[in-house]
């Protein structure tokens, strides 16, 4: 995805600097520096093995007081460190607060990167220095690239609405390109907006930006340690707060982080690792949007039906056979339709009639799929976003440390 | 595997022949032929696109009437076919048994290969008269290679028991390499004993060896549409029928069933599509043995660590992460412990103190390895096994039906 130029965030700076956490001569470290007023909200991995610094930004959240820095380290996870990963990652927070004159509740910490390595925070926190140094509202770009790990390309999205004749910026980053599936989905996410919002709107808000972006993606099934999203409202805008998801401007808000979450989680799939296609795998039909994510996810996750679209081949039969094994006991396989996107490949759970295998070959080998599967038992639906499983998926994971 | 010398199963004839079911000049058809007095039992996929032999196969069994043949084809799985399927399968059991004198009901049919293609239901018929002149009770390897798909090399187990004096033979053949998982994990497995043992045992026994063999193998996580699990009990051993499992007798039998299907369920592991290494995934510690499976499964079936195996490389941060998402909500990642064969990587949910990275590698570096997870918070186990995922799984998949 080429860079659109995002729009600054009056109330936010970012800074970069290299700091050595895993290799020389690389910006890995972020600080996002919050002008007092500023709220933040925060959706994280459900992963029992959450890191250190997912385990603090949750209790500093919590801790009610209004967050004023975020610091982020690409390179270690700080993840699977147990009592000393945690000790680290609050010293780099009570480093960063010292520096800014702050408590260290105020500071949220992210790390991505190895798991279960110690991480070296002195090093962190001698290049601290140097990123505030660096803090500027304009620097999304350079942030964008300090916090990738395997992504080949830095992932943005920003965009502008209009609320009571005042413009609102949404701008945002994320990362990730392994180790990808809900919940959470993303390694590191991060939108804020100019907005003036309520405190419980915002987590509202980040709530359901996730559901709608981070957590429709996967690329291996695999949740991370780390997976953090975070909303920030600096409040500059100069709006009347905005405190009802119903209102116009709750709406228009709503839409716009929401666009702008989904661009940057579209973001990471089409970056996923080795990724050659983005598929985009639509259940409809079902009972209930619980059933159709199982069905989903069974699809995007099967090894077969990766390798398939990897090799452009339509071998379409191993989509039936993963929705076959998706967890639903009663579902009726003589009642499904398939489709790939405009051909209509199974009818009643067999061969359609009219398919013909160049059809599928030639959507097959599209950059962008649409693979639809109607359950024909309910109304409810549900999409999801994944991408192929290639030889590259293979080399970049089993070289990944060195 | 090197084939062992299988004891033959009297009263059970092995014929194979080629019907250019999918490619010419390969033995693609089997037919296994039992004597008046034997019985059979079954386990079969979940996958609700169950293919149309399973569909059968389950009715006939069901039917109560004694199965006299096997008809097994490869090249084609006869899967999201729909109801044209479901005569084709017909078909080839009517032809079969009209030329046996029996009834179609007493054949039991079977098919791996290519899943949403027609069944060449003529060929496979017109190769049938020479599968019966082929047959003899010493076929059981051609039997073995006829029954191929993606598979390396044939799987073939064998065991001598003494049940009072008899010696009792249970003798098996298996196939799969791809889309391996439970339940049921084998795409087809077929064990033989000639000892007489009653129909509910049997049942039961069929069912228990299932649970400790094929249900306990993956290799991608999919469940195939034709997995089918078969137990052959011929009757002609001499020996008073086996009713009890409990019985001396029972016991002996069951074990010597168990041991048999898990050489043969290990021997598709070890020749898994593109698989340098054997893993045996072990879950201790657990509340029961169903969340020890869910973390076994999770470890097993994680796209990072398999290629960390694959690569050799002691990335073992991605078991702890695999163990983190594995979905106990009340895990308590801070008293995991984890062992590669005899090294501790992993104490109370980080990095052992004593672990080296050297040792970890060094195991890696095998060509069989065991994972140790134990969670602290219970007495239940669970092991499986699986193996890597190598380049070769992807150029495999990707190339499958060219």
């Amino acid at each position: 995805m080429s860079l659109p130029t995002p729009h600054p965030i009056p109330g936010l700076r970012l800074g970069t600097a290299m700091a050595a956490i895993r290799k020389p001569n690389r910006r890995d470290l972020l600080v996002m520096l919050l002008d007092e007023g500023s709220a933040a909200a925060g959706v994280f991995t459900s992963n029992r093995f959450c890191a250190a610094p997912v385990q603090l930004c949750r209790a500093h959240l919590a801790a009610g007081q209004a967050p004023r820095a975020l610091v982020v380290n690409t390179g270690n996870a700080n993840a699977g460190t147990g009592e000393d990963g945690l000790a680290r990652a609050r010293q780099s927070c009570e480093a960063l607060a010292a520096r800014l004159g702050i408590v260290p509740e105020q500071v949220l910490p992210f790390s991505t990167g190895v798991i279960m390595e110690p991480l070296p925070v002195d090093r962190l926190i001698a290049g601290l220095p140097a990123a505030i140094a660096d803090a500027a509202g304009d620097h999304w770009p350079a942030a964008a690239e300090a916090i990738m790990t395997t992504d080949t390309v830095p992932k943005l999205a920003s965009a502008q609405i209009d609320v009571g004749g005042r413009t609102i910026s949404v701008t945002g980053i994320s990362k990730g390109a392994g180790m990808i599936r809900p919940d959470m989905a993303t390694m590191l996410g991060f939108v804020a907006t100019d907005a003036a919002v309520d405190r419980a709107l915002l987590d509202r808000l980040v709530r359901d930006a996730a559901d709608a972006s981070f957590n429709r993606i996967t690329i291996d099934g695999d949740t991370s340690t780390n997976d953090s999203f975070v909303l920030i409202a600096t409040g500059r805008a100069g709006n009347a707060p905005i405190r009802d998801l119903e209102s116009v401007e709750g709406r228009a808000l709503a839409r716009a982080v929401t666009d702008v979450s989904v661009r940057l989680a579209q973001a990471i799939v089409r970056d996923g690792e080795g990724a050659t296609k983005f598929i985009t795998v639509r259940v409809e039909g079902g009972r209930d949007a619980a059933e159709c994510r199982k069905v989903a996810y069974a699809v995007a996750h099967s090894p077969l039906v990766k390798t398939a679209f990897y090799a452009s081949d339509p071998n379409l039969g191993r989509i039936l056979a993963a929705v076959g094994y998706a967890g639903i006991g009663d579902l009726d396989a003589g009642l499904i339709d398939l489709f790939l996107d405009d051909v209509h490949v199974a009818h009643r759970g067999g061969r359609h009639a009219g398919y013909r295998e160049e059809d599928g070959q030639r959507v097959m080998k599209q950059r962008d799929i649409v693979v639809r599967i109607d359950l024909h038992r309910g109304s409810a639906s549900t999409e999801l976003w994944t991408c192929d499983l290639s030889l590259d998926y293979v080399r970049i994971n089993a070289d990944y440390r060195s």
